[in-house]
């Protein structure tokens, strides 16, 4: 996949969003309108206004829906300007076109920002095959890919492999609604091999309160956006049992280790900076101390281990499965099918809690195995 | 100084504390008996009370107090095991002897632990000059250097350069009262060229809710303990801002790479990945959450500034100045002095809002500054 991507990428540098031909103007469709890809849109919407090398239109594509009042959702995003029903109250800017039909949504776009729920991402991706541009490049916002026996499913190389374009990812501290209110944050640009393709996703995304960072590193990016949902259930078992403040830190340090350990296993690549970026480090922290994987963990080692996560996500998620029980059970198999079980044993011990094998308080009892990870 | 220490330090290696004789066992003494000396006393009676190569008894200097009942401090602590006054309801084990007599306290040690309150040390480096032994090894507790123009004078370096011993640190995510009621906590060691001496300390604190981690890197390690409270003042600003997560989780991030790139420009022998050890991002995000200093910052922001750092400290904290304040002032004049204050727009800014110079909100101004350190 990496020298295909590069291939894709190649082209693509002298053809598309990358050129420089006077006159040219990268045209930017947004895939998803959720409440982030209602943010995305916002945010690049913001930029293709005052920057002359884009066109000013922003193509949004919408899953339609039918709203209450019997008005379709994209008439009523392209009548008030605002995601009615995902983000209400944030005015996207006049330049957001929201369309329901995919094929014509991407049709023009050499820029396209995949910011779908990940469970969707597949069937998009091969209902546009043959539709967008040969030259276009994309960019991925979703987080949460299957991390199989065979390696991880990087969304990034789904989306490259069956459009047979280049993928870079954007992931990060991103609480939505907060970006919406343009509260100050930060994200991490992860890309393959082009930097000035890196450098147009920058500064498509940069606002006065955005601020976006490249990384050459897209695997390493990426993977962050997954894994910290593991340390955040760990994080949220030390919640629970009310262990306190030193023993979360150390928790949450123990996972940013094992994610940073765990990428490099899977892809040499992954560099060691990248777990000090927005997707890394503040990624995880944001995760460990919000988020819903933490509240539900939390719930999970209060009662003791005795109520299932199935039976708590029903409860507290609206029957939405929590993202880090699936990524952890999936990282154990990998760890467990390399014989590398025992050089993880953050990741395996949350996993052990959350299929009832150990009780919540096992967070702290792995820690005799230590020095794993020798200076 | 490095070469100093050095020397100390293989003279001692076949001298004193790290000496394989048979039959020779280590002698141990606490310089200081606050909360965390205290805890550092418990954490250490222990295991010497369970390795063999240690004698069992713990000395603790306690700089003496007569309390309200008229009975002095350290008879209480010898009666009830317990430092009644600064950690009450804690058994330090029998086997901690405290001692009113600093020279009495040292003489038979080969293994010194530094733990008291940073501005103490000055006095009792110069009153122990000439009466602790040639072979013994010092480790240092004490957070809180000051950052001269000429660099920063570390503690372990001051230790080292007025008794003539090598001097390693241990820092970390510690709460004291935390690691008091075991709940599970760990720390660094910074060492500087001797690992068995780092492994007899390491071997010295670890219980089963104490695991800690040698590094070599004492610089790091220790600056670590120091500029994380600048940070936490950054954090605090958040915080009275209202500013939301993702915003905190930048500012964090922000920080802990200005540390990281502060202390490499000091010494270059600082290691990136000390910044993942608890010393580093856990030690942040604990004082980034809990801690006064993020606490009287916070409450600084929410007055906009117009109450002053003197006026809220004397409030807030009974008169002790919070270190954070101190040290980014230092910080910057030592970056002012070098010509790099703009490669470090997160302690310009934190020193500009703490001297009135700027508002609060400009915490986040200063990110228009991006890039400072382009990957």
């Amino acid at each position: 996949m990496g020298e295909n991507a590069t291939t894709h990428h190649t082209n693509s540098a002298n053809n598309g969003a990358n050129d420089n031909q006077i006159g040219f103007k990268s045209r930017v469709s947004v895939i998803g309108s959720g409440s982030w890809g209602s943010v995305a849109a916002k945010l690049v919407a913001f930029n293709t206004l005052n920057l002359s090398s884009f066109h000013d239109e922003v193509k949004m594509w919408v899953f339609e829906e039918t709203l209450q009042s019997g008005e379709k959702l994209t008439d009523a995003i392209n009548r008030t300007n605002e995601n009615v029903k995902y983000l209400p109250g944030i005015k996207l800017g006049k330049n957001v076109i929201a369309d329901p039909d995919l094929d014509n949504a991407v049709k023009d776009a050499n820029m396209l920002v995949f910011v779908t729920p990940h469970q969707f991402i597949d069937n998009i991706c091969k209902s546009l095959v043959g539709k967008v541009r040969s030259d276009a490049e994309a960019i991925s916002l979703i987080k949460g890919m299957e991390v199989k026996i065979e390696g991880p499913c990087l969304i990034s190389t789904y989306i490259s492999e069956q459009l047979g374009i280049n993928c870079s990812v954007l992931m990060g501290a991103n609480l939505a609604n907060e970006i919406a209110e343009e509260k100050f944050s930060e994200a991490t640009v992860g890309y393959r091999n082009n930097r000035e393709i890196a450098e147009q996703w920058v500064q498509l995304f940069t606002t006065p309160y955005f601020m976006v960072t490249p990384v050459q590193d897209v695997e390493g990016v990426e993977l962050c956006g997954t894994l910290k949902n593991v340390v955040a259930i760990a994080a949220g078992f030390v919640d629970g049992l009310d262990m306190g403040n030193n023993t979360k830190a150390a928790i949450i340090r123990f996972g940013l280790r094992e994610m940073r350990e765990f990428c490099k296993l899977l892809f040499s690549s992954v560099k060691d900076d990248t777990f000090f970026e927005s997707c890394g480090v503040a990624d995880v922290i944001t995760t460990c101390f919000g988020g819903r994987n933490r509240k539900v963990a939390e719930a999970f080692a209060r009662n003791g281990g005795k109520r299932s996560f199935d039976e708590l996500e029903a409860e507290m998620l609206q029957g939405q499965k929590l993202q880090g029980v699936t990524t952890v059970r999936e990282v154990y198999e990998v760890l467990r099918h390399r014989g590398l079980l025992e050089l993880f044993p953050l990741f395996a011990t949350v996993h052990e809690i959350c299929s009832g094998c150990l009780p919540p308080s096992a967070i702290v009892i792995y820690s005799e195995k230590k020095n794993i990870f020798p200076v």
